[in-house]
């Protein structure tokens, strides 16, 4: 049993919106949740360019019987950012758990970390599930009392008939995924379909060594620090836009093992930041890139 | 010469709000900004207790020919936030740097950091003079085309002349003095009669080993790791509000010699981290803590 | 079932000697392990004065067939090191696990990071058993198949009784205990009692906020930084040899709990590199500090 | 006048050995010392495979009257390492500063922070000349006491003659050469000419952002951190023997300006460690990798 996270928060509204860059849109945004009742707690704004860029923003803000009232502040939003504004906006229940699937193959390391995280209340989610192509981590999983789904990755190169099976046990029943080391590469097909967010954990200091067996080639190049990195998954291998990413300083002694066995504690130190910060609504995405608030 | 700061920002405002947290003020502050032509593009905002505790907030604004509108838009503040409001407030114009005057005595590092980073452009500030009581940086300190005044240390406990001199030099002509490990303990009567924020870099981690030489004490207490501190002076030696500090790894081998020589890295660093955000308007004190936007 | 750890070595000894520096020493015992058939596989020194201070110094070395000759390289040892020198030293075998106990109490951070780790084998331990004061963690010590003991905490200011009980169950079984967040002061009767060495991890920078609460401590004072220390315990509280150390950026915006959890990531993470240094026989206590190689 | 550096020791050798790995290095050479009246202050090694692989050493050895003795150790480890090793040697005195020339061009940052840690004593080299393709710096670098010599870079594709320009002056003047931030890349003709080790620092985290305009490159991708790396000067542009690299964090936020900024701070301090350690002969190159010790 999950203990409650202090991140989940009974009346709080997280808005976000983005687009282009005007004068009056904090004013705006601001007047319309004064006249519904909020009261700002949390404030944050971008622009890339204040001449004229791109704009975000993300505030969150207490009001009483927010779910009473969400839906006249929704036609508020709807009715105020139509009126001679270029903006998308969403706004998000604080209290309601985002729904976090978790894909795994015998790694353990993030996987654990993130369940063990979840338990303690650190992460403001559910876990409906967990999906690994191996068996290994069966037990762990259902002992944290999350579900555990074994879907064999189909031999050879087409993987649509295994991709087919996760996408049917997640479709409907997850707001993000989280690849916690899972090493299948996932095709565009998949992720068109799946149609939420997944995140990724790399085993590099993004762009450096981008592919298979980065700790390899990090001991053959003769780094003396090394990394991970957590980002968005797009059709393009390791090229998504990043999320978080940190590293840490080894020497000439430490072997590939010893990099890896080190490495997995950045790994897991990003890839939580990462959920916590998608959990929370604090990242957005703009092309290749994030804004992280 | 010193080259133009990127920190220096024509026709824009910083406006610090604080005071008692209430529904409305984020509105207030924007519309008014909006409806003086202002475009907002910063916003940062915090408060320490949502249900009703401290309020803070820092914007920045852009308004095209800033210095005209300025009276106005203070008027309009004085308007606005004296109804119905708990709030104090100030408002720079970011076009103008703050005059920053330096106190050092024989160690040079961090006065000549910061000379040089000045130099560069790094700092928005002007450093109308450097103040030691010691000569040996005199020639070095003039070939920034800075003025050094040479203010010897009174003998005995009593500092009063030695510090009556130093206020006869600074007042009405700085807006700010850094101690750049300048040796002296300076009385509470000084700083009152000097009227400006003093900020220190002290050559720990605080709150360990204040006080005197405390890199011999780091040595004999045997830690990993040595710091330093960038804060406020108060009355209290070494207790006032921490503005940045940061850490680096040592060894059991590192005498106390390079303890000090590895710090004086860090007091450089950490020091020019909190002038620049002091002279950016992005620190607030409240009570014996800051607020670092 | 834990993994066989890669930093279990089979043939390799670990030689550790200190004592009074005089020149020679590098040379006596590395002509020693030569004739006794070994190859130095990595050998640290230090000495904190070369002209006469105290010498320490740590070898690995590879032995085929260690376990047999073992007792002629102790006596050679005993030989070599008895004539003209004033050293003392040890010899383990490096395919032979520590025996380490953990106490804990209700948080289980630390606690799980061990068992985790040890499972996956980046820890050469054996976990002969696990002692909390609560129950929580039982059924999750369990599950990594490591015997729970349950040993509630005498009421009252006078422990000995369950000092007793927990000697009586670690006594002969364990090489070294580990406090894992374990909320209880031992005394120094309890210390003489085990004969063991006593790890324990402090939720702060040592030596600021020594005692209770240190992450509420910190709020207090404002720093930018928080950290955790793992040092040996002593009589005296929070001032036993210091292992290893960290620290982690924080802001004003993070509340106590909210310190409390990005600090436990600290903390794991310095115990579990404290433990593993531990034994890897790469710490050497020597007064009130140590050396780690 | 720079300061006596405390790197620099009176009667203290630095041995370097390195070669193939077989048991008895470590007695052969600490016996060598000892008979040659040394006392062993610092002891390295490492060995990339212990079962016959690359064996590496560092030994610092203090010897009265070192400068009469040398010759004679000197013959001893031609007869001791000749005699059934396969093994090349080393020995330098530590009270002897090695010559250090600077390569620069407009950004002064790491050229100005190399001469001042000079001038305090914290680099134990001389500086017979810094070399730049401009001229602004010139009288900073005269203001240290210090050789200035304008060589403009030949324009075109064939850099030979301003090259040949700078070989001439540099020859048999210098022991190693640094590129601080020097932006003309040098050819292979000139490397072998110029016959002794350039050492350069690139601003990224190689292997990430080889070659022009990394800041502008890691803003394209978006990138977390961003970092420098010292690494020896080979015919492959950024592809040579890294010495040193490190990485700080970085927002949305930070424009390429700042990054650039920013990045400064942390090439000076990658810069000026790489440029200490090869100065006490720490680094060891081997194929594409370095050995710290």
């Amino acid at each position: 049993m999950a203990a409650h996270s202090p991140h989940l928060l009974p009346d709080h509204a997280c808005l976000i919106v983005h687009g282009s860059d005007r004068p009056g849109i904090v004013a705006a945004v601001s007047a319309l949740i004064t006249r519904n009742q909020g009261n700002i707690v949390a404030f944050d704004q971008y622009s890339d360019d204040p001449t004229g860029g791109a704009y975000f923003q993300r505030v969150v803000f207490h009001r009483p019987d927010l779910s009473a009232a969400l839906p006249g502040i929704e036609a508020d939003l709807a009715r105020t950012l139509g009126e001679g504004f270029d903006l998308e906006w969403t706004i998000t229940d604080q209290s309601v758990p985002k729904r976090m699937a978790i894909l795994a193959s015998k790694q353990d390391h993030c996987l654990l970390d993130l369940l063990w995280r979840h338990r303690r209340g650190d992460l403001p989610v559910t876990i409906p599930m967990v999906i690994s192509n191996h068996t290994t981590s069966a037990d762990d999983v259902r002992s944290f009392g999350v579900p555990f789904f074994h879907v064999p990755s189909t031999p050879g190169p087409d993987k649509s008939a295994s991709e087919a099976e996760i996408v049917k046990l997640l479709a409907g029943n997850v707001d993000f995924v989280v690849l916690a080391r899972y090493m299948q590469i996932l095709s565009a097909d998949f992720l068109n379909k799946l149609g939420v967010p997944v995140i990724n954990i790399h085993h590099s200091f993004l762009p450096a060594f981008i592919g298979a067996e980065p700790y390899k080639k990090a001991k053959e190049r003769g780094v003396k620090l090394i990394g991970a990195t957590s980002h968005y998954v797009t059709d393009d291998l390791d090229e998504g836009p990043i999320i978080d990413q940190d590293t840490i300083r080894v020497t000439h002694g430490d072997s590939v093992a010893e990099l890896a066995r080190r490495g997995a504690d950045v790994e897991r130190q990003v890839l939580s930041r990462a959920v916590l910060w998608h959990a929370q609504d604090r990242v957005i995405r703009h092309g290749n890139h994030t804004i992280v608030f």
